[in-house]
Order: structure tokens, then sequence, then C-alpha cells
């Protein structure tokens, strides 16, 4: 009989490296991911967790996305770092960016990265946290696929189009937020398809545009709608600019997977801005936003952006994973 | 028997800038507040236009501001241009920095302007729309007095803190949006107050926590909500971090004018970050960026951000601006 199965972090996330090794994904790509999809798993964010992997598996089987892709790293300016992700993941591109971004962030000030040529299947906090834990401030935009109706039109044109934010704290883990621009992420309409459970209302439409609330007409040639009316639509509009326009990716509209059958990942861009707040009038930076913070939880706020994760976090390294029945089972099938 | 009447832009902006100077302004100063306020009323954007005048010359009664400062601009790093504004307002702050932030955008790719110990009383969009002129992509963010309450508190701390975004398009005016992060901006309240309307729901509370649509209530010791719920309410925090920690303004809880009664004017902070978008790989941002729209348009998008505004602008520079009856009495009063 099927039952929960709890392993470690590093079981988890070496059982993933070897899963994307098998299916094509260099040793370089495979760390970078099995990386991100245990630790978002670790997190409690169970959209971007194991829950992917069959996603990723069917995207590498459609031969969509180039699992070996070797990143190509441009130096343009003080401020500018522009990766060619040459087809593969988002994640590699930025892990082999990130030590000039920083550099350039601390001698500039403020640096940009361009990432163009790449998909994001994943979170977009894990992204910007680590610049956070060295002191720094990153805030990411990453677009998608055409997904979302902007305000005022009749049929999808935004991907999801994430934003996330991260800022030192002192005296606990960083700040971090993620929040898709749709009113949901296209992650939990999945999820709540697979569980059967209604979408909120006002979060998407149907195939003929009518307001739904079952997950799977969303799914079935539905959308989704952007988060807060046209303010959202208007941050979404903000993120295809950011992620694509000014990387030179395609925007959430512009790539054709129909001869990748079972390609999932979009293929797009992203758009990183890491500031050192040291070199501005801030330089209490950490203190200032603990400042902040204690405001903010004296006003009645008992749950500040990212602490629900960091707590799961916490647990999970003392505690292990716990994978839900038949998710091990499947995932060490993968693996053979 | 009063009656509307019309004026041209520049009379408008020279009766604006003689007010400021007979209340205490700096020749400068007086140029670039009336510029900004008469800007604002040409475009249609009433609750930044004259409307604002009755507040500014309070404020400048209280001694709550220093409408003759002089800003010291200060060059910290090859991204980074840091301003006092020594208790001035912002828009003389960022125009005296204003061709070393470009400046700096332009060699290193990217380049971030803090300003801090200053006073916005402005709509934010006239503050990042001139260099989209100039095909760059800005952002911005200002915070203000507290007035929104966190998602899960149950008392202020934000301010209404807008995010003001800019970004050139070929073929066409800049793409442009300013949104307060509030469900409502502060002065759509006072409208509202003064017009006699309700508010939408969902917008406000009253002194005691409960939700309102009177807009009174709100301005009488109640509060706004952010837009878009947890996820409005977690830029309203960026907007805090960014805008005050990262310069080293304040917060907007922690300026007190209990000695400058009549004082209305936030002593905060602003941040904006200006792009080269020829610097990146999206060497062709305009012509992305008019990509997008006709996909927006096509999808049955009949209003872009900013659109109003720059149609309000072409008729009134051609047919004049025309003000409510009373209000230009009024205004020639005070230039007395």
């Amino acid at each position: 009989m099927s039952h929960e199965q709890t392993l470690s972090y590093s079981e988890l996330e070496s059982l993933l490296a070897t899963i994307f090794r098998k299916h094509g994904a260099s040793p370089a790509v495979a760390a970078v991911l099995a990386a991100n999809c245990a630790g978002a798993q670790r997190d409690g964010a169970e959209s971007h967790g194991v829950f992917r992997m069959a996603g990723y598996l069917s995207t590498l089987a459609s031969g969509w996305v180039n699992p070996a892709a070797v990143p190509v790293v441009e130096d343009v300016a003080p401020g500018v770092v522009a990766v060619d992700a040459c087809n593969g993941f988002a994640q590699p591109a930025l892990a082999a960016a990130r030590s000039l971004l920083t550099h350039k962030a601390r001698s500039a000030g403020i640096a940009v990265l361009a990432i163009r040529n790449s998909h994001h299947f994943a979170a977009l906090w894990p992204d910007v946290e680590p610049f956070a834990e060295e002191g720094l401030v990153a805030l990411s935009v990453v677009n998608s696929m055409t997904c979302v109706v902007p305000h005022g039109a009749v049929r999808p044109v935004f991907g999801t189009n994430p934003i996330a934010f991260a800022a030192p704290c002192e005296g606990r883990e960083p700040l971090v937020f993620d929040m898709a621009t749709s009113a949901l992420a296209h992650g939990d309409v999945q999820i709540a398809a697979r569980e059967g459970h209604d979408l909120p209302e006002g979060a998407g439409v149907d195939a003929s545009g009518q307001p739904t609330q079952d997950p799977r007409a969303v799914l079935d040639g539905g959308a989704l709608l952007p988060f807060g009316g046209h303010k959202g639509s208007a941050l979404s509009m903000m993120v295809e600019l950011l992620a694509a326009a000014l990387t030179g990716g395609h925007f959430s509209f512009e790539f054709d997977w129909a001869e990748h059958p079972g390609a999932k990942t979009p293929w797009t861009g992203q758009l990183m801005i890491v500031i050192d707040p040291s070199k501005t009038g801030g330089n209490r930076f950490a203190a200032r936003a603990r400042d902040l913070v204690q405001q903010m939880t004296e006003a009645g706020v008992n749950r500040l952006a990212g602490d629900r994760r960091h707590r799961q976090r916490q647990a999970a390294l003392r505690e292990g994973i716990t994978l839900a029945p038949g998710c091990l089972a499947q995932l060490q099938a993968w693996a053979q």
C-alpha cells in the first residue's frame, strides 16, 4: 500500500539530479535544476517542487529545450551583464553570470542582468533570495507563456509574469516575495485541477471568455486574469517589456512549440536588477528594514513575505521532506 | 456669476510660478513645481493639478518645507547618484540630478537615483516620462505618509506608495503608468470627499478599522487598503524599502509634523532606476514595445497606459486648459 515517505534535502536533490541527467541534462544543468526544484519542495512551495518534474521530463522528451546548453555570458557595460542561455534553462544562465553580476553591483552600485533565449519553469524567489543573503537588494521579472487577458481585452496576451524581490533584514531571514501578476500562478491552477478545487472568483475565464471558477476550464482553452484589475495588468505589461523587449528574449505570445508536443516551458527572457544598498544614502539598510518590519508587526502583521517558506525550510532540514504517497516511487522510476 | 475659464498651458504655468514665488519658493523651485502642477492639470490628472495648490500653500505657510532649498547632488558610484533634497521638494532634486543620472545610465547601462530628505506632493509619472522620451526606460517609487493598512494588519503603516514606469514605444507616445499601491490614490479620496462621491468597495476603512465607502470617514482617522490584497501590500512594503531604507529617507510612519499645523507634504525619499535599453540584448527596444502594443490592441485593449493623458495634453495644447468656476480667481488671489 502506498504511503507518505520522508527523505532529506540532499537525498531529494541527489535523486532529482540523477533524473535530470538520465533525461539528457549536462551535470552542470542537472545540479542547478535539482537544487532549485528540491529547494522549492523543501520550502513548502508545492507548485514548484517535485510536482514540476513531469513537466520538465515531458519538455526534455520533446526536444524543446537544450538541457546541455552552455550559457554565453557577455560583459556589456559597467552595470550590464547579458547572457544568451542558448535555448537552455534560465537558472544555469543566472548561475553562470552571478559572480560577475554581484561584482558589478558592488562596484557600480547597481547592475542589471539580461537573460535571453531561456526557459524558466521554476519559482522566481530562489533567483533573488541569495543576493539578499549577501546584503544586496534584488528585483527580478520573468515573462512566461500567453495565458493572461490584459485588462480591457478579450483574449490572453501576457504570461503569468511574476515579480520577485529580496532585501536583507537585520536579525532575521531576508524579506522575499514572489508574486505572479496574474490572479493565480499557473502551478496553482494545475494543482487545483488535480485536486478538484474551485478557483477563487475573478481569477479566470473559460475558452469563450466567460468568468469561471473551474480550473480545468481555465487550462482547457481558457485564461487567467491579472491580479488587481488595471494595476496588475500594467505591471504584467511592464514585465513583458523588461523580461523580453529589454533582454532580447521572446514575448509570452511569440514562441511556437507546436512541433514539440509535450513541451511545457516558456521560451522567453528574464531581467534581474541588483543594488548594493551600502552605496546609497541608506548605508544602514538592513537595520532600517528591521525598523519597518517592527512597525508592521506592531500593526498586526503576523506573517511577513517569505516567513512561511523559511519556517518550512527549517522544519524540512530538521525532520526531512515528506512526499505524497507514490511520489518517491515515481521519482525513483524516472531515475532508472 | 462664476463660470469656467480657459487659459493656455504657459499662462497657467506662469501664474502658478508666481504663486509659488509669492509664498517663499526660490525662482528655481517655483519654476519646477509650476511646470509639474500645470502639466498635471493640462494632462487631465485633476487630483495632481491646481487642486493641489491649496495643500502646497498650506504647507509653505506652516514652515514644514524649505521652498528655497538647494539640493546637494552626490556622484557616489558609476551607477549611483544620491541627492540630499535638504528638506525641499523632490522635483527640484530630480531636476538637479537629471543630467548626471542620464549620463550614468547611458555609460553604465543602468543607474539609480536616491533622493532623501525630500517632499513629494505630485504625480509620479512626470518624473519618469521624460526619460522615455529620450529612449530610456525608467522606474520610480516614492513613499508618502501613513494611511494604508498592510495586508493582515489592523492599523496603517504604509503610504499610498506609488510605482511609476515609462518606456519608449516606436510610432507613438511612451508607455507610462503611475499607480498607487493603495486601492485608491489619496488625491482621489480628497476629490471624492469634496464632490460627495462614495468610494469603491474594498478601498478603505474608518477610524475603528471597519470597511467604509465614505471618503470623509477615510480622511477622518480612517485608512486605505492596498490594491490587490497581499500582492499590493508586498509591493507597498517594497516601495518603503526602496524609497526610504535605500535612500536614507524617512519611512511613511516616521516623520512628525505635529508642530507644523497645515503641513500636507510627506517628508520621505524617492528612488529612480534608469536603464539604457540599447546596452542590453534588446537594442530594438522601442520597436519591440510596438510589437507588444500591437498584440494588446488586437486582443481588444483600446486604451494603453498614459493614452488618456496624452490625448488630454494634445487637446489642452490646442484648446487651452479649462478651469472650474472660481478656480482662476482663487489662483489670481494667491498670486497677489
